[in-house]
């Protein structure tokens, strides 16, 4: 089956009945996918104020009524079964991966699900800007910087950023079209220099795969998605659920809308 | 003293001192004013999640810690003294107001900082859009419509929009100049036929003045920062303390940042 051109709501019932179990990359193309944190009530407040102090990290999509696992913003779903895989974080420490965790919720469980450069990698293909990792079939590099996110309640970390390398003068043109993409990470965070954000080695990205950055070319820098479960970790809450990197949760929404 | 080409910092030294008890309209050209809402940690998450759910109104520029007074991101200021004047409302009822709320402050209070269409008006005369209350020295004209918010928790009600009437021939410029400042209410909500929003006479505002509306012209209604204020009004939690409509925090920021 070419899961690229079906339509969100079949592909979530694919992963809902466990016949899809892999990564959703490529899936459903031009439907924004999202990251999941699920959190407790208790440090829910402390989470979204992070969201706020911290927008290019954890630019929010939709965020559930506590205790409810219906998605009802950005698509019609059920949180605990819509995502091809979870993990389990218990004190910080992954214990376990599951396909459903319909019976691990919690009344007073929270869902986040925070945009994704997913959408805007497409926005930047389609105007001719190339996308490294995509043209060697490969995960986007990703790298822990020197740089704090603003602190919130329990909440605390460095940013985590995606690279991207391209010829200099495809640089502007993808600072312009992501700056229109808030809502998915938007404009850059650094371009040039990794050593400046307190990269040492390109070549070996703390998440993700390394890419070849050819001659000439300049490594652009985004705020990632995967900033929010890094910082989650490092804070080590009792209990958090978040979605598998690259099993991320498909939504109704085009990437096309995100530019409001 | 001309106040508009005054430093923020110094106005709100005059502010702090009482000897500036006024409306800051016109205040420190350029410089963005906000929208104050403090409420209790008990309802902080509820209104938190209210503004993720419906940023048009209630687009958030600072949120404090809890019980914490400085304002540290968009300013160097105390949110107890640095406003002109504060309204202090009990179960939704105005019962004071006051200069100065160091008096009334609490370790459980928290204080949001909410963007205001000051920042636009400005940018829409740069451009030669005219902003019809400013030319008649009116308060802009404010309505509450049919338009339901997004509830979260406690928080519900309805949208109230700002009205600013202009020529057919200008209404495109003026989409395009506020689409791209989201942080201060962003694009218009509605364009044209008050009624299709529930607005019954144009000539009859909730709130502010009415302004003229010449032949041919096109009424153009944006969210309003007011909108929290009337929603957490409507929702009549036990305590709130607000500005005093047009009485403004006035920030550090330029309106020109607002843009990102």
């Amino acid at each position: 089956m070419d899961y690229s051109t079906m339509l969100p709501s079949q592909v979530r019932a694919l992963i809902r009945d466990g016949k899809i179990t892999t990564q959703t990359s490529g899936m459903c193309a031009g439907y924004a996918q999202a990251n999941l944190l699920i959190i407790p009530k208790e440090h829910a407040y402390d989470f979204l104020l992070f969201t706020q102090r911290n927008p290019k990290s954890c630019p929010v999509l939709e965020v559930g009524d506590t205790g409810d696992r219906l998605v009802k913003r950005i698509a019609n779903a059920d949180i605990a079964t819509d995502i091809p895989k979870y993990r389990v974080w218990e004190n910080g420490v992954l214990t376990g991966e599951y396909t459903d965790i319909s019976h691990l919720w919690r009344d007073d469980f929270v869902y986040f699900l925070i945009g994704c450069s997913f959408s805007f990698e497409g926005e930047l293909l389609a105007q001719d800007v190339p996308v490294r990792h995509i043209e060697e079939g490969r995960n986007v590099p990703m790298y822990i910087t020197n740089m704090p996110c603003e602190k919130a309640g329990i909440f605390h970390g460095n940013v985590v950023v995606s690279m991207r390398p391209m010829p200099a003068d495809q640089v502007i043109r993808a600072v312009s079209i992501t700056a229109s993409m808030p809502r998915v990470h938007g404009a850059p965070v650094h371009i040039g220099d990794p050593a400046q954000i307190g990269i040492k080695d390109i070549s070996k990205p703390d998440f993700g795969d390394a890419v070849m950055v050819k001659n000439g070319e300049i490594p652009v820098f985004w705020c990632c998605g995967v900033t929010p479960q890094s910082v989650v970790m490092s804070t080590k809450p009792p209990i958090a659920i978040t979605h598998s990197p690259g099993h991320m949760f498909i939504t109704d929404v085009k990437n096309s809308l995100l530019k409001d």
